[in-house]
C-alpha cells in the first residue's frame, strides 16, 4: 500500500522552517528528511495499491485520507483516523519502519526518518498510498507543488473551514504564503473587504495582487488592530484568520471579529505552551474559534476536482504570484533562508 | 416603549442564586430586585407599544428582541444590539433610570435597581417591550415560567446551538434544570445516547426521567471523565454541554468529544477570571467550543410557537418534571435555599 514517488519539484513551508530551526524540541528525530510541499511522478507502486499506477502525476498531501475510516466517511472532517497530519510520526504506518537510510561513518546503515507522512526534500520518497493524490496530467506540475500544502490550507479555510460568503468582511493576521492564500480563496468568494495585517510592511505589495484592499501594520497603530479593525469594519469583519502562531495575535484576531457570529480560523502553528487567551464568557458574544487544517479539503477526494477546475478557468486562483523565486535544488539551503528573512512567499526548488 | 407586568409565577435559577451570593463583586447594584423567570400578564403599556395589551399573557425574557437591529436582522445570532443580556445593566434603557424605588429611614426616596432586563421578584414589575414576550394565553403560566430562562436554555443549546442529530451521543456536564433541559433536547431530537455528569448523585434519580442514558459521578471514577467518555461511547460524544460554569468542567467537556468533529457548548456561568484550559493546537483536532445565550433561540419571534407547539403536542416536553417544589412568594428564602442546597430543580414561586 505504498507510492515511491520521483518528486521534480518541492517548495518550503514554515512548518519546514519551524522543523529546521527545531522549534518542537519533542517533535525532533535525527536524521530525517524535511519537507511536505511537492509534485512529481509514480515511478513505482507497492502491492493493493489500486488508484496509483507508474507514470502518474501526483501531489504528496501531508494529511492523508484512507477513504475507508469513520473519519473519511464522514461529511464533518478531513482527519483520517489513519493518516492525518501527525508531527510526532516519523515512520512508515505499514512496519513501523522508514524507507530511507544512511551508512554511517562506522559503516552501518542506520535509519533516516520520515516528515509529515511526506518527506519532499529528496529525489525519490515512499509514501503511503492515502498520501498521494493522482492529478490531471496536463496540469504544469510546477504550480500544482503549491496545492501540496499552502495554497490548499488558505485557500480552503476559506472556502471550507469559514465558507465566506459573497459581500463579507475578512481580516487575515499574516501575510505569508497561506495568510494570502486566504485572501486569495476569500477575493474568489466575492468578500466585499479583506484588511491585511503584517508587521512587515514589504509584505503588503505582494497583498495588493491578491485580494487584500486595506493593510494595517500593527507598528504604525497607537491602538490595538482589533479595535482599528472595529472602527474601519463598523463593528468587525464577519471572519478572522490567524495565520501567525502567535496567542496575542490570536486574540486580536478574535476580538477583530464582530459580536454574534464572527468567525476567527486558526491556521498558525502555535509551537510554545501558551494557552488561548480567552475567557469562556467571551464565547458568550457569539464569536467562535475554529482550528483548520489543511483548509478542510479531503486531499484525495477533492483536489483532482480543484485541479481540474483550475485548469478549466473555473478557480481562477493566481498561482503564479506565490512563486516569487525558483532555485536548483542544490540551493535549498538559500530558499530556506530567504523564507526565514520573510524575503520570499515560495521558492520552488527544481529537482 | 415600556410594559407594566403583574407577576403570577417566578422561579429561580443559578443566575439569581450567584447575585444573591455576589458571586461578582463588578455586578453589583443596591438596592435591586433580582428575578428572571417568569411568567405574567400584561397590567399596561407605554407609549409605542404596539405587539401588546392589557390582559396579555406573557413570559419576559433576559435576552431582549427589539426585532429592528442589524443583529436581531441577522439569521446568525439572538445576541439584540440593544436588549441582549447585560450583566452590568441595571436601569432601563430609555432614560437610564429605574422604575423601582423605596423611601430609606431618612424619608428621602431612592432608587431600586433592575436586574437582567427583567427584576420578577416582585408583584409588578417594567420591562423594555423587547423583553417581553407574548403567549398562547391558553397555555398554563405556572409551567411557561420555565421558558423564561432555564427549559429554553437547555433545550435550545441542544437544538439551535448545538443542533443535535438523530442518533447521536451527547454528554452534559451539571444535571441542574439546565443541564437537564439539555438531555431533554437531545432526547427529543432522537440522540441515541444521553450520558449526565454530576458529583451529586442525588441528581441522577431526576435525570433518569429526562432522557438521560447513562450517569458518571466523577467522584466514583479512577480516570478522568473524558477519558471514562471515551471508552463509553467508542472515540468520544457527537456533542457535550458544559453547564457546570467551571473551567476544569469545560476542559472534560471537550476532550470527551470525538475529535474531527465533536462540539462542546458553553452554558454555564463562569465567574471566575480564570481563562479557557486550551492549547490552540488542540483545536487542530477538529473539536470545536462555542458558547450558548438563551439556548440561542430569538425570544420573542420564536417562543411563541415553542409554547403552541407544546400545547399541540408536537414538543413532548415534560415541563411537570422540573418543578420539584412549589412555595408561596414569601418563602423566596426557602427556595433559594433548596436550589443553593441541590434539592430542587425549580422552585414555583406563586405571587
Ligand atoms: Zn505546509
Ligand atoms: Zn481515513
Ligand atoms: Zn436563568
Ligand atoms: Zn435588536
Amino acid at each position: 500500500m505504498e507510492v515511491r514517488i520521483k518528486i521534480l519539484f518541492t517548495s518550503i513551508c514554515h512548518t519546514d522552517l519551524g522543523a529546521w530551526e527545531g522549534l518542537n524540541e519533542m517533535q525532533r528525530a535525527y536524521p530525517r528528511i524535511l519537507g511536505h510541499e511537492a509534485a512529481g511522478v509514480v515511478e513505482s507502486v507497492g502491492e493493493g495499491v489500486e488508484d496509483l499506477k507508474e507514470g502518474d502525476h501526483v501531489v504528496p498531501i501531508f494529511n492523508g485520507e484512507c477513504g475507508e475510516c469513520t473519519h473519511c466517511e464522514s461529511p464533518l472532517t478531513n482527519l483520517c483516523a489513519r493518516f492525518r497530519v501527525d508531527p510526532f510520526k516519523s515512520v512508515m504506518a505499514g512496519d513501523g519502519r522508514t524507507r530511507f537510510s544512511v551508512v554511517d561513518r562506522a559503516g552501518e546503515r542506520r535509519p533516516v526518518y520520515h516528515f509529515l507522512n511526506t518527506s519532499t526534500f529528496t529525489e525519490f520518497t515512499v509514501l503511503d498510498y492515502a498520501c498521494v493524490v493522482k492529478i490531471n496530467p496536463v496540469a504544469p506540475l510546477q504550480r500544482m507543488c503549491l496545492l501540496s500544502c499552502g495554497i490548499s490550507t488558505g485557500v480552503g479555510a476559506a472556502w471550507n473551514t469559514a465558507n465566506v460568503k459573497k459581500g463579507s468582511t475578512v481580516a487575515v493576521f499574516g501575510l505569508g504564503a497561506v495568510g494570502l492564500a486566504v485572501a486569495e480563496g476569500a477575493r474568489l468568494r466575492g468578500a466585499s473587504e479583506i484588511i491585511g495585517v503584517d508587521i512587515n510592511s514589504k509584505k503588503f505589495e505582494k497583498g495588493r495582487e491578491t485580494g487584500i484592499t486595506k493593510f494595517i501594520n500593527p507598528k504604525d497603530c497607537d491602538k490595538p488592530v482589533n479595535e482599528v479593525i472595529m472602527e474601519i469594519t463598523n463593528g468587525g469583519v464577519d471572519y478572522s484568520f490567524e495565520c501567525a502562531g502567535n496567542v496575542d495575535v490570536l486574540r486580536q484576531a478574535f476580538l477583530s471579529t464582530h459580536d454574534g457570529w464572527g468567525i476567527t480560523v486558526i491556521l498558525g502553528i502555535h509551537s510554545t505552551p501558551k494557552l488561548l487567551p480567552l475567557h469562556p464568557m467571551e464565547l458568550f458574544d457569539g464569536r467562535r474559534i475554529i482550528g483548520s487544517v489543511f483548509g478542510d479539503f479531503k486531499g484525495k477526494s477533492q483536489l483532482p476536482d480543484f485541479v481540474d477546475k483550475y485548469m478549466n478557468g473555473e478557480i481562477k486562483i493566481n498561482l503564479d504570484g506565490f512563486i516569487t523565486h525558483e532555485l536548483p535544488f542544490a540551493n535549498i539551503n538559500e530558499a530556506l533562508q530567504l523564507l526565514s528573512e520573510g524575503k520570499s512567499l515560495r521558492c520552488l526548488l527544481h529537482l
